[in-house]
């Protein structure tokens, strides 16, 4: 038995999430039929490092997998890369001692956010950054960035009933850049794991305090009472990328 | 009846052009569709500057169309914005004299050309820049592509069998540049008028010379010879935008 470990992207739009699920398609179900297939039909499940959600991206999501024999590594990415959907992209391949598991080895993940503030929009960007058409004001968006930066117990930004239990995580960065050629505001965020939709609550909530409708100190307030109630909406999905995984060493 | 113009965007990868025709979704069906709706089932038909193919896309595509009465020009911007689906955007709406003809009034128009020479691929831009994965020396092509700027005969570069009898045609700019942030050549075509296919025909022999499978000198010879065969392949659509249109005042 032979480990490898893959780098892929993929465009989120037309899946229902990285995981395997009924009567929907995901990035999981896609890669493991062609593994399959490349297997003489003998069933392969890999392992992804995170779970994107629904149309969200991933620019340098990791997997995992077994094959009964070793392969060449570019041979083995090329027929992945050429025989998977074109909305997945295998980057690069890599075999790897079997301790080696995308999800459990620690690892740090960035994500980017992607808002085009551009008037007018891009409709070739509609599935590729949340279009925010209202004013903002960035340097209360930078201002209160900084204080997710840190350990913090994020329950007032993870959706209500998700079944983990400890909600305190690490944000090592969080940081806002403005692409000048784009028209976007790109929000990076870098941790040891984010909760379910934290990311999204997160760009939601900053977006309102950049919009004047909540005051430059509500990430604090949000940390410190951990309710849900106080975060702004949602961000959509289309904005988000999962963009590099660094395991540790 | 009033005259008016409007400016509109669109995402070309699923229409199979801008000109209506039968079985097939278009641009121009789309908005008609909706502007008959808006007119209470009266029909109205609209005129386009120019006519994109199949998979290309427009930024600033200019059209016109006439309606029995007149209209607040914001509020029916919003109405056919809100009400086209949502590949296509409608940026402005301005009343204009009956003189106003998109097509006919005269005016020059600008296209450009992406090109996605990264490694890896975005699979984010798979429909909105072309792919080249081979090797590229852009000197190669900013040398080869002054040879195109003036007025010349781009028989050469137009699909053979192509009705229109005059192909002498005058660009007031080719230009190509590099946009780091996105690893994209961009390739930016002005002027008064361009030939089916011709663009695609450009970029698609500028490649070439760029992969030095062509010598730089070969644009030159291209216009003197008026021959297709001596051009590269029609570059794919999905790299190619229609960006502004400038009318003669």
């Amino acid at each position: 038995m032979t480990r490898y470990k893959a780098l892929i992207s993929y465009d989120g739009h037309d899946f229902a999430g990285f995981q395997r699920q009924p009567h929907a398609r995901s990035v999981q179900e896609e890669i493991e039929k062609t593994l399959t297939r490349i297997n003489k039909g003998q069933p392969i499940v890999i392992h992804g490092a995170g779970r994107t959600d629904s149309g969200v991206h991933a620019l340098g999501q990791v997997i995992h997998f077994d094959l009964p024999s070793a392969r060449d590594e570019e041979k083995l990415r090329f027929a992945l890369d050429t025989q998977t959907p074109e909305d997945i992209d295998v980057i690069s391949v890599e075999e790897v001692t079997e301790d080696f598991h995308a999800r459990y080895k620690p690892h740090s993940k960035t994500y980017e956010f992607l808002v085009d503030i551009g008037r007018p929009k891009n409709p070739m960007m509609r599935h590729y950054a949340t279009h925010y058409p209202y004013p903002l004001e960035i340097p209360l968006m930078e201002q209160a960035i900084k204080a997710l930066e840190g350990t913090h117990d994020f329950t007032g930004f993870t959706a209500s009933g998700t079944s983990v239990e400890n909600k305190v995580r690490t944000i090592t960065k969080a940081s806002l850049t403005f692409d000048e050629q784009r028209n976007f505001l790109v929000f990076t965020f870098s941790g040891n794991g984010f909760l379910y939709k934290q990311i999204r609550n997160m760009v939601g909530t900053l977006l309102k305090i950049g919009n004047k409708r909540m005051p430059v100190n509500q990430i604090e307030r949000i940390l410190e009472e951990k309710d849900r109630q106080l975060a702004g909406p949602t961000a959509a999905p289309n904005g988000l990328y999962l963009k590099e995984i660094n395991y540790e060493e």
